[in-house]
């Protein structure tokens, strides 16, 4: 059976822009897995006669409603009140989370006010949902043909009582299951990619394939849907063999968060360590490889160089090499590189130096030219590209995507250096 | 009088949780500045009749009605169509947008296909909305006691087109204006920050004073409303002079971008350079000073040292100080400073060492404790800190806007070197 969810957000704040609905993205995104439709979005302020409004809408357009925010301890709070009411529910006393609320001050060592245990009141008869992350309980009942569900503002909370609490109970009322894989795409555009698979994307009904562009690379979405996760696997499997061959070593992982964290894998398996020269990156590959827990074990430093002469000092880029090609070339990209792994005794080593922008560089040349290097044992190695310059961001997020796709693609052996 | 919108954003792509509506964000802060109400958002998907019923909902609960997306030349971008449709009118080409669609693909090189030229329908006797990054125009017109606006979905036309076009539209209509002044403030907490100005926040009406908690930071908007810019800003000056007697140097800027923005901002006044050593940032406050166009006149580089060899190596750490006191602790962070200051030539320098988490560190140090260095021609200075440790993230961003801040104290001859 089809199911059909709004979510409902709860609070000014949205309204006023301080925050955006990223609650509303995670729940789509969620519930698309779950095969269960969303066909609206609702957002309405600390005001009960227009949440309550809202929800006599949701009732007649969904069977399940989802609400987030709203659920905290001062008089503004009004989500369990409006919608127990709208479902002519009483709110009764809930003992546990009451003493979760006790137990949490204690710690604090401060004494709970009144308005604090406004939060262990909740709709009779519904399944209390834990807060792992906060003092807010979330809630859960049937009636009138309709699943409500009341899930916390803050996304810390709303995101883990979702998947701890909120998908079983969801998993309950279908009689199938759906598995995705996610396929993460360096090196080709979106447009470029579903030209490729132009045949397997409109053909395929289940599994599907959609895409995703991102910034700096693109993802493609396997979704099946099956009785049992092993038989949704066996149907994925040789769309995904299909699709590998087409797309080949573009594909940098399945299933994976980033190219950074398919790189420290890489070099932990082999035993290698790599650091980093930047230039118009400033930091950003460094930033990237240190965002993953345990990145010391294969990255050992970077050196920013930011002007010609921290290159030459730095790095011992020679000053020839820049007054004959400039700082933003293919020679100095190189010297970075080697010099890098001098400096840090690393065995392989990234440079970047370009034009971030907005404007041309002091030689002239034009925002968004990159070159980038790469040190190995086995030879040095650059490329230059030039990224669309929609802002410094974009170009910088460019380069450091192309030099992890770089390292990326040494630790697999398919780099080719000319002898 | 008082007006009030409803932000209605068509597009599947935000029911799939693809992406966040973040152009309802955007807007809502806009339309608060203007003084307009927004009570409500919705978001449909790319269906002609859920679109419809939201429409006939938003034109009984408000005066204005916004929608975002479905202007594309796809045959899934119904809104202009549904919009017409829902208030009686035709659509009608439009000639200059059609020349506009001709020269942009002219310039392109390919021929527009007759879907491009569907953005040139637009309905009868509205007013056009150009748009300055894509060839779909947007438009407005006024019917059944509601102005209708339609904007494009992609953020940045969307956001340039109600900026240049829709704002001038509004303003006609208001007989009032609201001018707002933002302090962007380091080194006090939300609620700290409620409790030291609770009596300004309760008893003032205009202008009035709104507190935001972000990562790192908090912001305190002073906004007030009245009939001419003149006359706002004189409402405003005596509130922002006593909150700033209040709040003091914590006050990092008004109406500023961003801490880095600030600190560079002040290097340049004054001819200093500023180079950086990062250990647990990894390089996060090289990567934030470059993120800003024209750092490399006052940021020199960054000697990003994630193992304890290359502090020793590149930064002159003396061995005996890791073996005394450890990699994270004052001492070691200061020597960072200095030997970055030396090896990079800078008149100030940065440094960080700490445990970004999760976990705590080989020496058994907690995950969140970092200690922060500056070294400056007065002096060298360190501090410990500890976040709270709810992601490497939030332990990152915190240490480098404690070490960014110590920066523009210093700069602002703010801090205080023992002799």
């Amino acid at each position: 059976m089809n199911h059909t969810a709004e979510i409902i957000a709860v609070g000014t704040e949205l309204l006023l822009g301080n925050i955006a609905n990223t609650n509303a993205q995670f729940l789509s995104s969620e519930l698309s897995t779950l095969g269960i439709n969303v066909f609206h979005h609702t957002v309405v302020g600390d005001n009960p006669e227009r949440l309550m409004e809202a929800v006599e809408i949701a009732k007649k357009r969904g069977d399940i409603i989802i609400t987030t925010g709203g659920l905290g301890p001062t008089y503004d709070d009004l989500t369990k009140e409006t919608l127990a009411k709208c479902f002519g529910k009483k709110l009764e006393f809930h003992q546990a989370s009451a003493d979760k609320i006790k137990g949490f001050f204690e710690k604090l060592g401060r004494a709970p006010t009144e308005n604090n245990f406004r939060q262990a009141m909740l709709p009779e008869g519904c399944t209390v949902l834990e807060n792992f992350h906060g003092t807010a309980p979330g809630c859960a009942f049937e009636a009138e043909g309709c699943l409500v569900i009341m899930l916390p503002g803050p996304p810390r909370e709303c995101k883990l009582m979702f998947s701890t609490s909120v998908v079983p109970l969801l998993q309950e009322r279908s009689d199938s299951i759906i598995v995705s894989h996610t396929l993460r795409i360096y090196g080709i555009g979106e447009s470029a990619m579903e030209e490729l698979l132009a045949e397997q994307m409109t053909k395929l009904q289940n599994p599907t394939l959609a895409p995703y562009a991102k910034t700096g690379e693109v993802e493609l979405r396997i979704t099946a849907k099956a009785s049992t996760e092993e038989e949704a696997n066996a149907l994925i499997a040789p769309v995904k063999e299909e699709v590998l061959g087409i797309l080949g070593d573009k594909v940098y992982g399945i299933d994976v968060d980033s190219l950074e964290q398919v790189c420290l894998k890489l070099l932990a398996e082999k035993g290698l360590t790599v650091g980093t020269a930047e230039s118009c990156t400033g930091g950003y590959i460094a930033k990237r490889l240190t965002d993953i827990a345990g990145a010391s074990r294969s990255y050992v430093g970077t050196l920013v160089t930011y002007t010609p002469e921290m290159k030459t000092k730095l790095l011992g880029v020679k000053p020839e090499t820049i007054a004959e090609f400039g700082v933003v070339s293919a020679q100095v990209a190189e010297e970075m590189a080697k010099g890098a792994s001098t400096a840090l005794g690393c065995d392989i080593a990234l440079a970047t130096t370009g034009v971030a922008g907005p404007g041309p560089d002091a030689d002239g040349k034009p925002a968004g030219l990159v070159y980038v290097a790469i040190h190995t044992p086995k030879g040095t190695i650059s490329k230059k590209i030039q990224t669309m310059t929609h802002s410094r961001e974009t170009v910088r997020v460019g380069a450091s995507q192309f030099a992890l796709d770089a390292l990326r693609r040494y630790l697999c052996d398919l780099l080719h250096f000319s002898s």
